[in-house]
């Protein structure tokens, strides 16, 4: 994926429309967890089977298409005001997963994490 | 962005866990909204200016780091369950932004942009 | 309810800190929504069986509590600072969904209500 | 506030249109958390000042009027799902505050607040 690209045409996009001076990282978390939101618009009445690629009506698929996109570009531009590498926190948070579920802990216990709220 | 790469750690992941009975797009959906909330937390008694790369304090961006990681995560997993190429539809989505929102017009209404809510 | 001693508690427990400099609609709408996000934790895993009242887990059902609270003192406050008197916004919106949503369509489209979004 | 009617109503309005085979706790807080997002919506590219009730706009305010109102629907459907006393939880939930932040501690640390994320 060529993310410079896409982040390069985010800030070309903004300057070109004096948009700047509205993305602040804080408004740019409103506007992505906004987004979020509209995503949960798709899928909050569907059930779970309802909501897979083997399911999901055309119409909610190409929905959830245009929020993940909208979410997408918010975090690049997010990431970008803050001078964040998406790839590398990614690549980091997976390592850290991966010590903080252990496979033999996780896999007897799928009941665990679907309780570990509790 | 070796987007390909990270698809496949998540889905290893959770092969390795048993976890992919818990990720429909629904409940991943749920999660990426939770994480953007958590991202909200972040900045909601800041100051514009004070979540600035500038002002910022590194516990701050250090917090948001990681919910930015934990968005992207679920984002990657949940557009790989649903046969989504995020970057094909970031670079979709721009374009349509470029029609939407004609610079002509953008330009000389920044306000307008800050209104458009209203 | 007596919502004007909560709306009053509230404000005191504000003032008394010093902390009113905080709350600006725009503020507590983030600290809202992110409560909102820390309620889709509780449930984001679980089947919706899981979350009913029957099957839910006492852990649950308390972290639910919490959040719920959380999630009620921040609207009556924004409320509170928008001067919008939350059981009249209630019953005017109630109201506004009868004519929405007609009886007659609806009972026999649950269906229609699932796919509203698509 | 008379809760008890409202809640009522919304008992109706579900039974009517035969949508209580759609409110599970767990799709509540989905709903409730998507109007989250909306509300954000409202006010995401509003300075502070922008957004309180001096300077709010009259339509902005009245679409803050109308995500709230849901918001406020969701979260009392949510707690009659659940059996929870929304004005119990929310005394209760003030008296917890008031233990965990202290006066004395939170006056002459309005910034200690501001930071406290950090």
């Amino acid at each position: 994926m060529d993310i410079e690209r896409i982040k390069d045409s985010l800030r070309k996009f903004s300057e070109d429309r004096n948009w700047d001076q509205f993305h602040s990282p804080k408004n740019l978390s409103m506007a992505l967890a906004g987004e979020a939101g509209e995503l949960l618009d798709v899928f909050q009445w569907l059930k779970e089977d309802e909501s897979t690629i083997e399911q999901i009506l055309p119409k909610s698929l190409e929905q959830a298409k245009e929020e993940i996109a909208d979410i997408f570009l918010y975090l690049i531009r997010l990431a970008d005001k803050l001078n964040i590498d998406l790839e590398q926190v990614a690549i980091d948070k997976i390592a850290k997963n991966e010590v903080k579920y252990p496979v033999e802990l996780a896999k007897g216990n799928a009941l665990k994490y679907n309780r570990r709220d509790a």
